[in-house]
């Protein structure tokens, strides 16, 4: 396992190999937001990624390294469903068999998705069993690569695309923003995005955005040290349900992020409802928690331009009806 | 009025003046659609455009060519509330005050949507009065320029970016599409899009797709003239409701295009629901009409590369919910 965080370079390299593969997603405005927040917001949409999330950046980049003998033998990820729907997207192009280890209350539509995708599912339940071991286990069974959802350099370099090609997009339209909001979970998408866009823009503030009960990187950016979450919480963001930060990650984003912002999940639904009206884009609760962050002023937007990063939307159609009926 | 039809340089020069001001729609894929229709589909999301349609597009390009006194004096237009928001948002941008002639029974979201852009509404009856007579009227008395919503050279070469966009993005990709399916009311898009695919791709078929009632332009083709829709018809698909081919695009859509499709309203609401679960993007009904025909097999894309516009996302809450619910 490679332990060495990421420099500007694999990002740039993981961008070369993802060209072509995965969708460069648009950098979307909306007047009635800007307008709402008094500011300017550049929202990049990554619900619209391959497979519903920016996992399948990071997927294909770590697997695009594998041989054709290590390919073959396939690959074992585990994940509450955006990470799952990368890798079997990813290993699909790829040609590697994947097997996923999904907690069994997952989104049915995350399961579904990971299922339609030809990957193999083992379920374990989130609250008694570690998906660590099952993963490990299976993997050694069949010598197969464990494509972990954080804590790999190939994995922080990909989602780091997220971030490059936003600057890019940015600086296409003259703008250098002032600050970045984005989901954090394990904190692979952050630690990357945060890469490529302070080399960019050395001045921005990057800010991780967290739910009520799984904030444990703004503590731990706090502390200084790695903090873990209350095992008894509980949030709707299925997707940032990670229990601390990650080995790889902390200490990439304890040099490179601002604070940390914590929504609540009405405040995550909330700005579901207002992606649908105003950017007709689907954000599942976890992907919206940075839009949250800007429309509740948690992030203060006033005559600042702020990137906005909606991580997902892989969201059951039932949830999503709350978020229009809240 | 000008009344030559636009040549494919129209579209280039549209495009120039649209940089940095609209977005860049992406083309999204979906590897469960493409198992499900047998073929390949590449799918330009122009319900991310900005005001959530591909009408920005055409407005722009029309408001920019105003000088500066004609600006200052106004725009007018008539509109279900595409169009609507589309010249309210690019008026806003090119500094003219804009006076939109809308329907009573316009959705609320794209009434509301418009007076957010800072237009001004007049309101009308669909079915008893005239929304041409109502939007002259008021414009020679203001001295204001008319900004129709399909039938001027400007508007049409300006929607035609949306296919010179998508034939760029395919051919980066490396791709030839076999044929595109793209929603039709009064035929500016298409007949726009059809101009720029079949520059870049000669061989492409262009089908128009229209709601079951409003199939003039299928009949219009296949008659060899103009004719008109039942005045009693109604459907969910608000968007795509003009009464009968225009004078300038029937013209350009009778040497263009391939034979029209036809899908109903229920038909155009799986297509939403598809969009939700698939693509992660808000689809309106009619946005979602070319969708539909693709995957109800109306548009056989068996061992075919297909271009499907989804053309807007301005859609209520309500029936959005009718679509998932579906």
């Amino acid at each position: 396992m490679e332990t060495q965080p990421p420099v500007f370079a694999d990002v740039i390299d993981a961008a070369r190999r993802l060209r072509g593969h995965a969708v460069v997603t648009p950098l979307l405005r909306s007047d009635a937001l800007n307008r709402q927040v008094g500011g300017r917001l550049l929202i990049k949409a990554e619900a619209l990624q391959r497979a519903g999330s920016f996992k399948f950046r990071g997927a294909f980049n770590r697997i695009s390294r594998l041989d054709a003998d290590a390919r073959a033998r396939g690959v074992v990820a585990w994940s509450s469903g955006n990470h799952a729907q990368g890798v079997a997207a990813a290993a699909g192009l790829l040609g590697a068999p994947a097997l996923i280890v999904m907690p069994t209350d997952a989104p049915a539509s995350k399961i579904a998705g990971t299922r339609a995708l030809g990957a193999e599912i083992v379920a374990y339940d989130r609250y008694s069993e570690s998906r660590e071991d099952i993963g490990a286990r299976i993997a050694a069974e069949r010598n197969a690569t464990i494509v972990r959802p954080y804590d790999d350099p190939h994995i922080i370099a990909g989602q780091g695309t997220v971030g490059l090609e936003a600057a890019a997009q940015a600086m296409a339209l003259g703008i250098a923003p002032d600050a970045a909001l984005v989901p954090c979970g394990g904190g692979g998408l952050i630690a990357g995005t945060a890469l490529a866009l302070r080399h960019q823009f050395p001045s921005i503030n990057v800010h991780p955005v967290e739910p009520e009960g799984f904030d444990d990187t703004a503590r731990s950016l706090e502390a200084g040290e790695a903090l873990s979450n209350d095992p008894a919480a509980r949030s709707i963001c299925d997707a940032l349900l990670a229990p601390t930060p990650g080995e790889i990650t902390f200490p990439m984003n304890k040099t490179q992020l601002s604070p940390g912002l914590v929504v609540s999940d009405a405040e995550a639904l909330a700005a579901m409802a207002a992606a649908f009206r105003h950017l007709k884009i689907v954000a599942e609760p976890g992907g919206a928690t940075a839009l949250a962050a800007a429309l509740t002023g948690r992030f203060d937007c006033r005559d600042r331009c702020v990137l906005v990063v909606i991580s997902g939307g892989n969201v059951d159609a039932e949830t999503f009806r709350q978020a229009l009926d809240g």
